[in-house]
């Protein structure tokens, strides 16, 4: 039965206890300052996308379940201004984060890491009146166990068919409510093995509203396991890796070392990577190189003949659509978004990828110049890029996702410039500076709700 | 990757939609009568373990949870009498069903079909004032759908590790949700999608109060799954058949056939087995056996030597501990079982697996006169029970639980004895009349008020 590199069934060290006593232990004052302005990044760019979410029908249609059922009025939704309890916040908020598939990856989660855990900590932080330091460290814990558990499961847990957004997205989310709620090691094991339980989400439903629906259920059922735990329930405390459970159930390729791997020295929050784009992550590399050639003195509008493309073999089944006819199908299609840059179209506006701009025919004439081909030689974040002039001259530049950010004060700006973009025009320009100035002071608030009452759409 | 015995890849038949448009087309006028009988025992049955499972510890859990966290005043959760939204409402009251284990099997679904599907109907049926003949209609369509697509799925998906009464279960808590709230087949279809992305339960969790839980969750996201469908939330329509989808991500056993066969002329519904004993099913069959020695006129108890029990071999796994020392591990005794009904104790009764009961001296002494060997001639629900007594007289019977059941009358008899020692302790003598009267008419009645108000425990 040994179908794992390591069978799970002679696998006797406690992973789900040692990530457990590692999250309920993690304090603010431990937390390198890198790390909290990371999370308070993150925190910014999650707002931001929840908040412009929120105004998707798919959102707006868990809202009105979630209005139907009621709830006691402990926690805000987002974009609306109600307030209703602590576990159907969590659902609406995370639904409406993932709705334009704009917010932050991880690469060792093999997904979305904000979308799950932030609702979380919004929807039990303003519940328990924790403050900023607080939040920002439940925050950490959450995204530390969704890298961990990610990495834990290796790639054949996302390439078998499960969302891992979804899935080990239940655990940060999991995390990160019983580190708000204070419980300790051995209810932050039992606490996991309570999210590990309901944790769910498949593949096959990318391109429906169920993949935002993932991230939401994941927040949700994040709530529920912590508020179980707290009040006693059992569960196992060996979860992720006893015979039948997460990882034998549902991963052909457990790594148990990799959850365990610099525990304490690492944290992966620091490799989270954001989208300044508002379309798969998977162009973003090209863009960053058009953005960079347009620079280039020698670069003219007026002089170009053709645009070449050369992308990780993998991603021309993700998002190389040739004609995209829908705003949806845009956000997948290196030549739409090559087309926007070279226009000089914002690629960070959701107006650039709406249906209107797919069926553009400014835009549609200009994809006719853009060949997109496959290069075995790049990495998974990586393009190449070159620009042919008709003064026989080419620019060529190399765009890189992959490497860790060194300037985190420029990826500060970035998502400023960013959550302006998608804020204003919902909250208007007070609002938006007034979130914005408390999440960047966020350790120093006594909780969120000054940003909360920022993000009201009147 | 035809690692099903049907490709999932080239697999054409839509059976998603298919089982969808059944379930929706299902009309109280034609459901033949002995369906309604025993779906009518589902709920008689049903209802006397979520009444005597709701003071359970671990429910109180659960209701304490959703007590805080708030709702809406539509649905009943039994044995508390405290009204709250629907989805709230079937986490409870389907948690508390299976708290006991005591509740109904259903073969192909290789789990327990009314603790998720009659939370649905109960919750969703008083918010909508839904009649008697709605109700059991949908009850009838959720366990249909739980019993195709368990048995779509194989053996291969309880043997991986997955709870099937979570996993599956959600899907006929979907079907019931939708049938309830007279979605077409397309919203259906689409419900089903939204279950099925959300369904979970591990079996590792077997022993912990996670496994309750899974009924509870399960049936609640079922209602999920319905009011999201009912709002135009889309998923995809295929779901149980494609890539990456529910089989192909869950079982090694696809077997598409199955979920189709005979569809619209075979009702599972019939095939619902109860337990008559607070113990494991695996016992019941010994237990059946007992009973009838017991009436034979050679039997007595001063002449009693030896009990030699043969079970089929997976059961010696499953239920066959030796000397108990809680009553959790009773449940699992063929020796304690034995020794309850040679000494004349009520197998019926949840005192006869108690922690004291485990620890009786007189009960321990008869344990020991009880010997349990496996015979691999036996079917999976089939015991022989061989007893001895000092005069050289050997008495056997043979039980097995398999069988269809023919007297459904006398079913009904059995399963009121067992609903009267359930709820009489509870509710007293006038309210378990009037449960069981209301159910029994249930088909005459305007809805499910007139039984739930007498299920509230003072």
């Amino acid at each position: 039965m040994a179908r794992h590199a390591v069978d799970v069934g002679s696998y006797t060290e406690n992973i789900t206890r040692q990530l457990a006593a590692y999250s309920s232990g993690l304090k603010f004052q431990n937390l390198p300052g890198e790390i909290v302005l990371v999370a308070k990044q993150c925190v910014l760019d999650g707002l931001g996308v929840m908040l412009a979410g929120s105004r998707e029908p798919l959102a707006k249609k868990v809202m009105s379940f979630v209005r139907e059922e009621g709830g006691s009025p402990k926690s805000t939704v987002v974009g609306y201004g109600d307030r209703t309890s602590p576990s159907q916040a969590a659902l609406v908020n995370g639904t409406a984060a993932h709705a334009l598939d704009y917010d932050d990856v991880l690469r060792p989660l093999h997904g979305h890491p904000t979308v799950t855990v932030l609702p979380v900590v919004l929807a039990l932080g303003e519940k328990l009146g924790v403050g900023g330091k607080g939040m920002i460290t439940a925050f950490v814990a959450g995204v530390e166990i969704d890298a961990r558990v990610g990495a834990m499961m290796g790639d054949k847990h996302y390439e078998k068919g499960w969302h891992a957004t979804g899935t080990v997205g239940t655990l940060g989310a999991a995390a990160a409510a019983a580190r708000l709620m204070n419980l300790n090691a051995n209810q932050t094991a039992h606490c996991l093995g309570i999210a590990a339980t309901q944790a769910a989400g498949l593949k096959c439903m990318f391109g429906t509203e169920c993949k935002p629906l993932h991230a939401g259920k994941a927040a949700m059922n994040g709530v529920i396991a912590a508020e179980l735990a707290a009040r006693g329930f059992t569960s196992r405390t060996d979860v992720l890796e006893c015979r039948q459970g997460f990882a034998d159930t549902q991963t052909d390729s457990f790594q148990p070392h990799e959850a365990l791997e610099e525990l304490g020295d690492v944290f992966h929050t620091l490799d989270v990577k954001f989208k300044y784009h508002a379309s798969c992550f998977g162009t973003h590399a090209m863009l960053e190189a058009l953005a960079t050639i347009k620079k280039n003195p020698a670069f003219g509008l007026e002089k170009l003949e053709r645009i070449e493309v050369r992308v990780p073999p993998f991603a021309l089944d993700v998002c190389n659509i040739q004609a995209p006819k829908t705003g949806h199908e845009a956000k997948f299609s290196y030549r739409h978004s090559a087309a926007l840059t070279i226009l000089g179209e914002e690629t960070s506006s959701l107006e650039s990828y709406s249906d209107d701009a797919a069926r553009r025919s400014d835009i549609a004439e200009m994809r006719e110049k853009v060949f997109v081909s496959s290069a075995k030689n790049l990495d998974r974040y990586a393009s190449d890029v070159f620009v042919y002039l008709n003064n026989k001259t080419v620019i060529t530049e190399h765009g890189d996702m992959g490497p860790p950010v060194e300037d985190f004060g420029t990826q500060g700006e970035k998502l400023e410039h960013k959550f302006r973009a998608l804020a204003r025009p919902l909250i208007g320009h007070c609002n938006t500076n007034q979130v914005i100035d408390a999440v960047w002071s966020f350790e120093c608030q006594s909780g969120i709700g000054t940003a909360l009452s920022g993000l009201k759409i009147a």
